[in-house]
Formats: structure tokens, sequence, C-alpha cells
């Protein structure tokens, strides 16, 4: 029997229809073909890139880190942003700041499997990096975020995320911090904790705690697996993480992105950072955290008109698994 | 340079960002793999999908289109829907009606070469549920989608629709009509006859006129291609089409996708009709109208996480490869 849920901090409501996935299908999503690309992101292609913005070397001297600037970006940083209207329309030009960050020079080590040492010191890019973006008081809001997989929209499968600095706040991080700002009102309380809280009570959400970090199946999932990870204690802003727990963080990530691995077969996911406004002042209501999204399906018809989601794994189904790190049945 | 437009209803910012379309990509998505299911709904395997709800026949006593139940409902009818409440999280049943419509009997004889009396048939199928879906009280929206190939979601090739009865407007819609009684307010009109006059005049993302529909590329495309087909006189009722204007709607959706076929290299799209809730009087904000959508690349994290959409074909150069019926060199 489908039930409908409701985000608790978007409003949005989510369709969990377990017997949909026993549906026939023409189409399953066909595995990750070989590369044909020669990969830009490896030593030795520096040249292939724009140049360095900044990296971290080992004690080789060689990087183990780049972070460069999107040579196919979305926004570009000049010129200035101009509103101009004509009849029904409204445009402004792209002024932004969009860099890639390589996350090791291995082509084929991905998060799930680097050391925790290295992860760390790709959290600590991160950090960095909005730090400094955050100087310049055009950029409202730095996303960063990560397509692992052909099915998640990746271009080049080189272990890379993403950084974009906008003039704005995107539209569904302004929606969620209405949305958990009107919990706070209603409730007295921030929803992240909240749930965080329900979750580590509770536990049929629950996947693991490591330290000051909690990992959990979202009640309204939008995506089978779809998981999210909070610090258990409140934190408006991701660039404010305290030093010292970046490397349970590190460790977090790499234990998650390990179970889904080996949970769903051919994995594909889009991971990103939820944080407050580089600008906005410390906000009890807003919590950062960073959800990952993995791709089983295409999204089709009903979402794109609805706004809805239908999944077919139940996130405490979802969890159980991840729990136990068993393979997923499709 | 990228430019970012503001969809004059749903307020979304789109960014087009044409250089983007020619990164290198070690993804491509791929084309469409035979089939290894025995199709249920070819003609002789009645039995493999729920009962009939209705159909139309040939001449001969066979049937033309059939509609039935979805087997494998996001929806459904019992039971009465409840709200329950525990901590933060909300949740109701998923009550609704979720129908297949299986346009033909052939297998592989799409929208864009079916005959135009025959398409008729299937826009006037679509016209006669919604009517008698109202009828329930309960049901407040009637979305009547298609999805057309595997990287659009569909999880069968034979050409058929679905339709879903809710008992809530969709989020989508309802942020939709806001945006539109918004404009009204602001200018005195209706945004999408506005929009449609605007094309008419100028022309750059005008597709094709047939009688009295308008087929145009939107300002703000989200998606490559993304083509919408309205009514140029007011309408807000899909399920109010004069019978008359059937055989020119048919006309027009025909041709769009049979150019939109012939311009994109294995094309998929998600085609959606948008209109006001069943229930709701005729309204002068919002004007009923078909959204196509095809998928030429995934949905990445980007615009999950910022609720943008990144589009690397502008839609004036969409518009003109659709009027040309060239071919978009990708």
């Amino acid at each position: 029997m489908p039930e409908i849920r409701k985000d608790p901090v978007f409003g949005q409501w989510v369709i969990i229809a377990s017997e949909r996935g026993r549906r026939p299908n023409e189409f399953a999503l066909p595995p990750e073909a070989a590369s044909t690309v020669v990969c830009p992101f490896c030593p030795g292609r520096e040249d292939q890139t724009p140049p360095t913005v900044c990296q971290c070397s080992g004690s080789d001297g060689k990087w183990k880190i780049r972070v460069v600037s999107n040579k196919f970006p979305a926004l570009t940083p000049e010129p200035p942003p101009r509103c101009s209207e004509t009849g029904p329309y409204q445009s402004e030009e792209g002024l932004g700041i969009h860099e890639v960050i390589i996350e090791t020079p291995v082509h084929d080590l991905h998060m799930d499997r680097m050391d925790e040492a290295d992860l760390a010191a790709v959290l600590s890019t991160y950090v960095e990096r909005i730090r400094e973006l955050k100087k310049d008081p055009r950029i409202k809001y730095v996303m960063i975020f990560k397509n692992h997989g052909r099915n998640a929209g990746a271009s080049l499968s080189h272990p890379h995320s993403q950084l974009v600095g906008m003039p704005m706040v995107p539209t569904r991080l302004s929606q969620e911090i209405e949305g958990a700002a009107k919990y706070m009102s209603e409730k007295g309380s921030c929803v992240y904790c909240d749930m965080a809280a329900a979750e580590l009570e509770g536990g049929r959400r629950l996947i693991l705690r490591e330290g000051p970090f909690v990992a959990i199946a979202p009640y309204a999932s939008r995506f089978s697996f779809e998981t999210w990870i909070m610090p258990v204690a409140h934190a408006s802003h991701f660039e404010d993480i305290p030093p010292a727990d970046i490397p349970a963080l590190a460790a977090t990530l790499k234990e998650v992105l390990s179970r889904l691995n080996s949970s769903v077969e051919g994995l594909a996911y889009n991971l990103i950072i939820h944080t407050t406004p580089v600008h906005a002042p410390q906000a009890g209501h807003y919590h950062w955290h960073i959800e990952i999204m993995p791709k089983l399906a295409h999204v089709a018809g009903f979402e794109w008109g609805t706004g809805f989601y239908i999944n077919t794994v139940s996130p405490e189904e979802a969890a159980e698994t991840l729990r136990s790190g068993k393979k997923h049945k499709g």
C-alpha cells in the first residue's frame, strides 16, 4: 500500500511505493561503460585544465589535491550582474565561480576506498575554499557537490568534486531554510536536531553514528538509499566545522559510501553539502548536512509534473540494509 | 557567456550555458537497448494487465485504445486518506487513481508517426478520463503524462500515457498557479497569454503555429529543446477543450514530436499536461499547456542542490533548429 510522506523541512511530498519496484522494466539502467576520453585530471595532463587555483602537495612535492577553474563553467566571474527585463522575461548574466576539486592523482581511487587522512584533506580543502570565496561580498552562497557515475550526471570519472559560488541563494536552499525557520517558530527547535535525536532514539532509519556525526535515511527519502550525514550537535555553517572533527566526518563519509557501494549494484550518486549562506549569521534553525542521493532509476514524468517523488525502497528498509551491509535485492 | 534566466511563472532560475555543451563526456547517454521483456500492452496479452477500464474499438471490433489500471500504482483508490504525525514526521496513505492509456495496439507506432485521427482519439480519451474522474469529489487534480524512452524513465516502450488522479494539488502545480496569479495581480494579464503573444510577434522562440495552437521554446527552458504547446486563446482547463479543436492539437503535437525526433538523436522525453485543478472554477490567470521535456543529459548535483537548471542549448537556438527541422549538432 503506497504511503505519502511529507518532508518536514521542504514540505515536499514523497510517495513510498515498494510494490512499484517489482514492475517489469525493458530499460534497466545500463552498467557504466569503459571510457574513451583521455582523462584531463590525471597527473601529467595539468596543461589540459585551466591553471591551478591551489593545491595540496605530498612530501614528494607532487600534488595530492588540485583545485582548478571549471573549463566549461555554469557561471563565470565577469562581468558584474545586470538585470534586464523585456515583456514577461527577466535575466541576469551568469556571475559566479565554478571550480573543480580533483580529489586525488589516482584515476580510480574513489572516496569509499581513499585513506581516511586523504579524504579528510579533501574535506579540509572544501572548508578552505569556502572561507576564501566568502571574502568576495558578491558571493552569497557556495555550494559543494559531487556527481559520481554516468547515471548521476558525471561527465568524467576521475574522482572530483565541484564548487559553485553564486550571487544569490539558490531556490532550493532558500526554501529549505524557510521551511526550517517555520518549523522552529512552530515547535521551538531545529528540525534537523529533532530528526537526529528521533533516529538516534528510535533507530529505524539510523544507519550509523561515528563520534560527533550521524548518518540517517531521511523519513521522506526522495531516492532509494538516500542518506544524510549531519553533526549531532547543532551547527549552521559547514565551513565552521572544528578542525578536530574533520577526521570523524571523513570516517563517516567513507563508511557510508563503502556500504552504499556494497549494497547497490553499479552505484551512481549525487553528493551535496547543504549549508547556511556564507554571510548569514549563526542560525539556530538551519543545520548543515551532506545529502547523498543514489540514482537507481530515472526521474520521470510523474516527478517532473507534480514535484512529488516516487521511491520504491522505504527508508526503513534502506537503513536496515545499510546497517547490516547486506546486498539489496532490486 | 552564461546567462541566468528567471522563469516568469515559477520563479525558477535557469542557466543558459552553451559552452558547457562542448565539454568532454566519458558517459554519453547510451542508445536505447533492445527489449528482453515480453510486452504486456500488445494485443493478445490483455490478461497480463489489470482489467480494461474503458476502450475505443475500430470497425473490426478490435481495440484501438485501451485504458487499464496501473498494475504497479504510485497511488491506489483505497483506503481513504488519513494523516498521522509522530515527532517531526507526517504521512498520508497514498489514495488516488493511477491508470495507463495504451495508445495503439501497434508496439512501435509512436505519436510522431500515428495517423492524426488516431492521435486525436488518444487526446479525446485523455479528456474523457479527466471528466469521468472529476466526478469523485476526493480527486482534486488529474495529471496526464507520458515517459518516452529509457532516458526519460519509461519502463515499457509500447506507446502509452499515464493518468494520476490525486487527493491534493501537486506542489509543482500549486506553485505554478500561485506564480501565474502573482503575475496577473502585478501586470493584469495571463502570463501564458503574454508569452504566446510575445513569441507570435517576436518569433525568436516560436516553433510553429497550427490554427488555435502555438508551440514555443520557453524563455527559461530547463532542458535542451524543451517545447510547450498551448492554445493561443486563453483557456484554463484542458478537459474543456472544444472537440472541434482536438484535430488541430493532434496535428500540432504530431508535428512537434516529429521535428524533435528529426533534430535530436535518440530522442527521449517526458510530456506533461499542465492544467487547472478539476474542481476549480474557470481561471483568468492560469492557462493549460503541454510541456515536452527532452532528456539529452542527466540532471546532476548542481540542479539537485540548487533547484536551478543548466541548459546547454539556448531556446532561441532550439527554436531555430525546430523551425527548420535540421539536425542538432550536439
